[in-house]
């Protein structure tokens, strides 16, 4: 099974701790089967994030030219960087299906009835399959008991995690604090992310929560600085969804000094939550639709940090490595050629590959050319889980690493038959 | 079984004849096992293509940062533009490897002794394993065989074809004849295939003959403009090899009139060297490794012809469609998904989308909305083996045609494990 380790910070003393989206103060969650989801009614379809307190709230979607319904209405609603809810339904992306923009506006409505706001203060997004109408009447019907079960819990948090689920094996769940000037501050994240996963933008959608006290302009920022630096650099299948989006909502219900520029306070809280955010990615690109892998590839010593960042994008975007990587063959030609088809320009003589995971490290190319190595001992590295391709440029000081998943006989069998 | 029909050009009475590369006059060709190749012993390795006279030449490479020795070498002996023969081996791409220069240099003198003309006339391409040093021993062990066997004949011309394969399943050999001023012209063309292919200049390795009389400059603007809209067209993997060379040769010996400009009888070479190179890419497509179906996206009525070829490409390559074809589902969410991610504006509430086969046509997609459609009949349309998806993007005239093909277990089966 998958055993992915979470990430430390010693330094900025950033904690992992329970209670996903409901750990931030003043935020409460709902999750449970309203029948969008007509095949497995154990299958968790609809969910709700609501903050006790108006938040300043900042989004990013996807660059696809083809855009869910959803992220219209957000740009809308969030006009004036202000939300207080989002509502989410797996199973069906509302996108290019018939009464597609009006379905979006009424789950908005439902929700700013049930908890006494504006519609305009309502977010709401879809994930699932493309150009089919949206099943409005199951997410009616539903209301009642989705406001009912809304609560501050870790259990409420699990279920809203498992309502926005598609093709994922696993919830993707955290929460982290840390301090500023000696005040706690809390951020939850949850995500879903597994087919149509490729960097740009978005790429998955993905709901944070947070008891900071920021402005919107500056959470809008620390947004942008972190969503480039993880969730754009996984890939699944170079395929960009039409529905990706990453909201982050703050309450300032933590009570600290409220952040206003980019002091060392704003610092602070974009470690936090890179940190949260990489841990997510992380997750994401390890239950990528049938993989058995993950794959992380760091690329160093580059000219650049954008050069490391096409270098590594294309490593882990290459059919062909990701197929390698599930035979355990260590076919690092494969690999040089994905770095030589990124549009980067760099000198092949200097290029060195190595492939580890925790069964060792097998060095398979000196500058660019071929080593003898041990076939035995790289088909033992690559058994594992967790794989790291490892590429030293020689050419700089800048570095950048990004995540996949290898590409298997699973991954086929999903995505031959994914509507029925 | 995979069942092509050969392009027709009725207007410019271009007819295809048997022959491959050795049709036109004065070309023979050999192909055989020199031991590239370990495992099987009756998979031809090693080809070489001779012209009785020297040939103005013109060439196209891969656009990888990472390039085999091969084109270096080719680089050079074809800076005056003259060729007199080409020496192929497969199973081996002599690229990142140790002495691949020294080893490719040597295959060119290996053909300049045994049929007497200097070295730097001699060009030479290698196809298979990136890293791994080339057995030119073997190579040189076969030599006597290789240029005993040369022939001018359908069959040599078949050796040949056999020789340049890896994992291809089906040679891709052709030959055309027209007519230039009442002179008869003939082109041949070998083609190999299968994997690490995308649409990026060559692609893949061709071979094509002629005893048209032609400049080189003449000869080279003919090549860049059919590559551009035949193998520049095709997607395997979206990986683009470090081996992609495409040469044509012309000696000349058809006695026409030189072409020298850009007139109409310039205009008919192009035109057949097109037909005979569409036929030979859609080939290159459908044999795409572990395909079961050719995939031909038609975009129509966009506003420019980059326009369309930028979606049409997109959609052959979006890894999501290739599955959704594998499993007979017409997921058309997911066409409009990839159109929406290739960096092209577009007014996606325009677009009609249909699919097709020789089981009929059925419109799953108006004005960018879904449709209500006879899933057995898409069903069925899906089964077959040539399958069709037409994009109307009602924005213009232009209009684009790329081939693909879809992704299968086999294709992970392939690639899982292609060194040993």
């Amino acid at each position: 099974m998958k055993d992915l380790k979470l990430i430390k910070n010693e330094d900025t003393k950033i904690e992992f701790i329970e209670g996903g989206i409901c750990a931030p103060c003043g935020f409460s969650a709902s999750g449970l089967h309203a029948g969008v989801k007509t095949h497995n009614k154990d299958k968790k379809d609809l969910a709700v994030i609501v903050s006790s307190e108006i938040c300043n709230t900042a989004a990013v979607y996807t660059k696809n030219k083809v855009q869910a319904a959803h992220i219209h209405v957000d740009k809308e609603h969030l006009s004036d960087g202000k939300a207080q809810a989002v509502i989410v339904n797996s199973g069906n992306a509302n996108a290019c299906a018939p009464n597609d923009k009006e379905n979006a506006e009424k789950m908005c409505e439902i929700v700013a009835q049930n908890i006494g706001c504006k519609a305009n203060d309502v977010l709401v997004a879809s994930t699932g399959v493309i150009g089919q109408e949206l099943n409005l009447k199951a997410i009616e019907n539903a209301t009642p008991k989705l406001f009912n079960n809304l609560e501050q819990s870790a259990q409420a948090s699990d279920a809203a995690a498992h309502a926005i689920m598609t093709t994922d094996t696993v919830k993707k769940e955290h929460a982290i604090q840390f301090e500023i000037d000696g005040t706690q501050v809390h951020i939850g994240g949850i995500a879903k992310g597994s087919g149509m996963i490729h960097p740009n933008m978005g790429t998955m959608l993905c709901f944070i929560t947070s008891d900071i006290s920021i402005t919107q302009e500056m959470l809008h920022e620390a947004l942008l600085e972190t969503v480039n630096v993880t969730f754009n650099r996984i890939s699944v299948d170079g395929d960009t969804s039409t529905n990706d989006t990453c909201i982050v909502m703050a309450n300032g219900l933590s009570n600290n000094t409220t952040i206003e520029t980019k002091d060392n306070k704003y610092q602070i809280f974009v470690d936090a939550l890179k940190t949260l955010c990489t841990q997510l990615a992380i997750e994401m690109a390890s239950d990528g639709e049938g993989a058995k892998h993950l794959i992380t590839c760091k690329v160093e010593n580059a000219s650049s940090e954008d050069d490391a960042e096409a270098i590594a994008k294309s490593v882990i975007s290459s059919t062909l490595t990701k197929a390698a990587i599930f035979g355990y063959d260590a076919n690092w030609g494969r690999v040089l050629c994905a770095m030589g088809y990124c549009g980067i320009d760099f000198e092949a003589e200097k290029v060195d590959v190595s492939f580890a995971s925790k069964a060792g490290t097998v060095n398979v190319c000196k500058s660019g050319k071929g080593l003898d190595f041990d076939e035995e001992l790289a088909e033992k590295i690559l058994q594992e889980h967790d794989v790291e391709i490892l590429i030293n440029m020689n050419s700089g000081s800048a570095s950048c690493t990004c995540w996949g998943c290898d590409i298997t006989y699973d991954y086929i069998h999903i995505n031959g038959d994914y509507r029925t």
